[in-house]
């Protein structure tokens, strides 16, 4: 095969790259970005060889420690967990969270064959009980699995005296009620707080 | 800058690429596809090294002839002009046709500095001059641009005493003439042709 050919073959293994994609991608890095192609081709490389699983928060890393973990400028007493890095890096860059972080690498799911041990569980069960942890935020998605994913973390917390929490739902700010799903509008009705 | 910032970085040379595709292909990447990564990496690193333009028709290769240059089974007769290698694929996968290709990598525009010799017209010049090619099909797109192109080849081909073809205009198959915008709708209106 031309190896053009195999380059377009080779981009498809990124997500959302079809057949027409991958010639755009392939057609315009040769003719316009050789230099970032070039790039491209060396930072993937080393990130394939060289990233793995934080030994303490299971995030991507290419260090045994990830620099957040490692940071001493960070509060020790809370633990968010979430199901993916990227819901990490939401979270760091929407709020002025100064804890650490726990990421799962995915969510309960018993038919898929993944259960506490493919979440690192009993990793996570072993720093609550080091006593240090104080509140376990819990930040999964809202969805059946996020939900059941949710409520075992909130017991394996409190089995160590570390306090559960959860993030609120409710309508999205700057959301207009007539948008809002329906779920999320009846979940927000029946947990209104009163004003003060 | 942390291994995965870089190359959520470095994906965005890749175009309509912005920051979240490039985060999601990441991590697509780094969770699930290692070895398709790793391949990627190799390939593309060779490819932005090795592959160049094809001596007779500049399409992409990294031979000094490309395939179809050099294949003995296409007629020599015919030549295929196209702006770019994507719109030779194109020609190539829809149709039967069996000759030789010439690719512009480009259009004429001189207000961003692309004249003939940006487009290698010198070269298509000679060729036009060693005799064997018969009809020039010019397949510039049908813009201001590519027209200007068309006109411009044609008149290098009349020179050579090679016949220029151009491809039809008008209404695409399957489509609806409600929908076919003005400027298609009225060529194909005013270059009707009998009905035998």
């Amino acid at each position: 095969m031309a190896l053009i050919d195999q380059l377009i073959e080779a981009l498809r293994v990124l997500p959302g790259v079809g057949p027409k994609s991958a010639q755009r991608m392939a057609y315009h890095v040769l003719e316009r970005e050789r230099v970032g192609g070039k790039r491209l081709a060396e930072v993937l490389a080393q990130a394939v060889r060289d990233i793995r699983h934080c030994a303490r928060c299971r995030d991507f890393t290419e260090t045994e420690i990830c620099a957040i973990c490692a940071s001493a400028s960070r509060d020790a007493h809370l633990l968010c967990a979430v199901e993916s890095p990227a819901d990490r890096l939401a979270i760091e860059q929407a709020t002025g969270y100064r804890g650490l972080y726990f990421i799962l690498q995915g969510k309960l799911s018993p038919l898929d064959g993944i259960g506490p041990r493919e979440l690192g569980l009993d990793q996570l069960d072993n720093r609550m009980g080091e006593g240090e942890i104080q509140e376990l935020i819990i930040a999964t998605n809202p969805t059946v699995e996020g939900e059941a994913t949710a409520h075992y973390l909130a017991q394996l917390a409190r089995r160590h005296n570390v306090r559960p929490s959860r993030l609120a739902h409710g309508v999205p700010l700057g959301g207009e009620l007539e948008y809002v799903d329906r779920g999320t509008l009846s979940h927000a009705f029946g947990t209104r707080s009163e004003m003060l």
